[in-house]
């Protein structure tokens, strides 16, 4: 499939390397207030021109060339207001076992995985679990590997990290004897042994490393690997943006390398870390503003996760009675991040789940506001997932911008509950409340923690089902959003929270011409069919760069 | 309380009575698209004449007098799209006694309740029920009512109608000594009998018409008292509008002189009956349309109610197997109804609440529009409550308006799952999903069968909660409204369901100025505090019809 979705980048289509073009004969919503749907829009050098009825639009570029969009939707490009880019390749550069239901599926898995990958480089792989293969629960074996990879290196991770499994290549590449005692195991961890007392290729916890640390060390040939895989995934996905939350300076120099070559298919507004504050400000006092990367912003961290009880809460964990688990930094110190953050004119976007975190962001954004001015404005929060009542109506009242992931809720609907007890759960992943407040909320997914899909997203924020139907009436379904907020929360809206409003997120004259081609009406469709949209084509400055067969 | 209500009706307010003001100082929903929000607006001839900023509205209109709303929401004026006003009236020439705790409470509601009944009529009540009131559970007396009553005759209905009763006086004017023993109860019936056997003033079932015989039958003045207090009831409750879901041509007259009288502070869409459908059309051959009253449909029925097992299913009900409701009449019979309607040129407005009853008025009305044309258009279901998802999307392809009632759907809530099940649930006041198919909905209360608030309703399509917020997250709660369509719903919506949508609805120049202040911004307070929104006054063609203390 990957190598389908490469092939797809590498395609010019005919017409989209036109200069221009009238696109006709399609559903067009255009996130525009003036005119909320059209038939037909003219691109010209990359933006659109005019927008309309196909009469309007093919009248006034009558010798234009024609883009036939057979009757098909098409929506704004797609932005991801919170999403790890760099994360994403990095994930798509292990295979996913997840759901395999026997050693033999694994390995078919790698196999189909190995094309890919290039020749002389580990396969790696995550999310097996022998419990799933039926048998009697046994872990496997490196000779499951072996025939398959005789001389590759292989290492699978288990579901939940405690465990990894390699093949015989990869024992010699870590300088283990494959036909010796094994070695012995570190405090913490176990090495599996056959009855013979060679190693069997499984390595429990802390005795992992001594397999992992003979991976290759990441080079830039690893990270260019992963970007792409990365970018072809999102182009596929239908997003045209995405606000990467959270990358180290030292790979922006990729990025703005992989865009001069003509190679970066996405907008990427990147969050800068906060040790990169001093650095990045000093050597970009502008921040960086070229057309396929912005850097403006700082991605911040409050609290942790609340799966874990890491977020940081006001009252106890209702299953963990004493615990409220924990901030990352004390007030004073998130201030001063804060205040460093907005003094070199970065937008501040700072994570935070628990209530207790929430607050402490708005306090801190607050003050910080109040000191500095505030700096370029349009402060986020990102996830502001369980909110205190008392606090939902300062997003509006400091200009704050909620930015939330629908599919979380969806994720967590689960065994939220159990954390939080019902009151709680009034204010958390509570989208519309938040829209009522008058807040503006940006739409994202988190990817890789969540899927690349907007339209997941799109779905969980307009259902709070999962992909089944259920719960029947959505889980807390009365905080839903509309279809229209929804599609607004990944386009136009997520432009505004990255300062890009003036340039995408909807189709109208003058905008650069992202757009996204989709299989049916997702705004119209029943709700049990939303998921059925599939991506056709995704355009960026008016040019496909991906389109399916 | 009603007599503080007449006097607001009859204050003409000095500002109000001018032929032209500016409105300042307010917070203007206008549920117009281009302008969806203004601070004031101008009135001239009890039209808008401007609407937009403070700035631009006084500076063009600098000398007009200003109306000062003193910061608060404004919203058009509310228009109920399914009501009974002549059965709200008679609902309030009764005193109300559901939730009595004591006779003493009985008596005190009625001796308030008496100051407003013209002297020398009976005075009328409802909804007692005797195992509220502690003690043994024993029925009430009429020596209970005799000191508080002892010559005006009294009459009150058990909470479940199947006992009425009487004082004194009542039992005289139905001839009956109270004195003697009591006369024998008819086939069917039982009248409660003291020791010494004479009547106690309690009639059990067939019994109850040996008293309420002699009830004097409505005359005009008692329709005219009726319709004075339903009036006052709507006004106060921010209506400008409603439509009357079925009115003998009778009444008709009456409502003519009203509004002549400049007596009838609302417009009424009054929906005749099919009985009535060839005498209107024969003396109005274009309908009644003036400015109070516009009659130019009719309302059929198709099927009974939910609770009572009377709406008619597709399948069983799920907690009575073997029953699927009934049909009012078979679908010939209906279609000729609806086609003689549409011959004629009226509007038809269809009660349905099962799925085999919409699906049979769906099938009807494509039938009929078939045949005819379809007459005016815009024909609507009432209720529209269970739909079978597979004609979910036929409102749309028919032009259908679905005229449904959001508080049926919190009072239906405890039991409707029992009736229908979960399957059939997910089509089951299923705003959402008939909002996003593109239908329309025109959203009403069905008062007096429920409260005559539109708030209510507004509260109840946008949290789908009780008052008290349960269920957390609503019934069914991810098929809510947003505030903007629950207004749309109860204005420009409603107005389009009575063709009216170029003179009411929106807050715009060149409508007619009927807009209702209201205590607090009702579209971004918290959920929990909508129904504290107040009525701050209700005005209708640019004067006030209802202003609070």
């Amino acid at each position: 499939m990957l190598r389908s979705l490469f092939l797809a980048l590498l395609l010019v289509p005919a017409l989209a390397a036109q200069d221009r073009y009238v696109a006709v004969n399609a559903r067009v919503y255009t996130v525009d207030e003036t005119t909320p749907t059209a038939e037909a829009f003219a691109v010209e050098d990359g933006r659109f021109v005019a927008v309309g009825t196909e009469a309007d639009v093919t009248g006034a570029h009558a010798d234009w060339p024609r883009l036939d969009l057979g009757g098909r939707t098409v929506v704004p490009g797609l932005i991801d207001a919170h999403a790890h880019l760099m994360g994403l390749g990095e994930a798509l550069l292990q295979a996913d076992l997840v759901g395999t239901t026997s050693t033999d599926e694994v390995v078919e898995r790698l196999v189909a995985f190995a094309e890919d990958v290039p020749e002389g480089t580990w396969i790696m792989g995550r999310g097996w679990d022998q419990n799933d293969w039926g048998g009697d629960g046994a872990f496997p074996t490196r000779q499951d590997l072996d025939a398959a990879f005789p001389d590759r290196p292989v290492w699978l991770g288990r579901v939940d990290g405690h465990a990894g499994w390699a093949n015989t290549a990869a024992l010699r590449a870590a300088g283990i004897d494959p036909d010796a005692p094994a070695p012995a195991a570190p405090e913490g961890g176990a090495v599996i042994r056959d009855d013979q007392g060679r190693p069997t290729g499984v390595f429990v916890d802390a005795a992992e490393a001594l397999v992992a640390n003979a991976i290759p060390a990441p080079d830039e040939a690893y990270y260019a690997e992963a970007l792409e895989r990365a970018l072809a995934a999102t182009a596929e996905a239908g997003l045209t943006g995405v606000h990467e939350a959270g990358v180290p300076l030292a790979v922006l120099p990729l990025y703005q390398r992989f865009a001069a070559e003509g190679r970066f298919p996405i907008r990427n507004y990147a969050m800068i870390t906060p040790p990169g504050i001093a650095p990045f400000c000093d050597r970009n006092p502008d921040g960086i503003d070229e057309p396929r990367l912005v850097v403006r912003s700082v991605k911040v961290y409050s609290d942790g996760a609340l799966g874990s009880r890491g977020a940081a809460l006001l009252a106890d964990y209702a299953d963990d009675p004493g615990n409220r688990g924990l901030l990352f930094q004390d007030d004073d110190a998130l201030e001063a991040t804060v205040r460093a953050a907005m003094v070199c004119g970065l937008q501040v976007n700072t994570h935070a789940i628990g209530d207790r975190a929430n607050r402490q962001v708005l306090d801190a954004y607050a003050a910080a506001i109040d000191a500095t001015g505030g700096g370029p404005g349009r402060h986020r929060i990102e996830h502001a997932q369980i909110l205190s009542l008392d606090d939902l109506e300062r997003f509006v009242a400091l200009g704050v911008i909620a930015s939330v992931q629908p599919t979380h809720a969806t994720s967590d609907m689960p065994w939220a509950g159990d954390r939080l007890g019902d009151e709680r759960l009034k204010g958390a992943y509570a989208w519309r409340r938040l829209s009522d407040s008058g807040a503006r909320l940006a739409l994202g997914s988190d990817f890789p923690v969540e899927r690349v899909s907007p339209l997941l997203g799109f779905y969980a924020a307009v259902t709070r089902q999962d992909a089944d139907g259920m719960p029947l009436g959505g889980w807390f379904g009365n905080q839903v959003l509309t279809r229209a907020e929804a599609l607004r929360g990944f386009t136009l809206d997520a432009a505004y929270a990255a300062f890009m409003e003036d340039e995408v997120g909807s189709i109208e004259p003058g905008k650069r011409a992202d757009f996204v081609v989709l299989s049916q009406d997702l705004m119209t469709v029943p709700p049990e069919e939303i998921l059925d949209t599939d991506v056709v084509a995704t355009y960026l400055d008016g040019a496909a760069v991906y389109e399916a067969d």
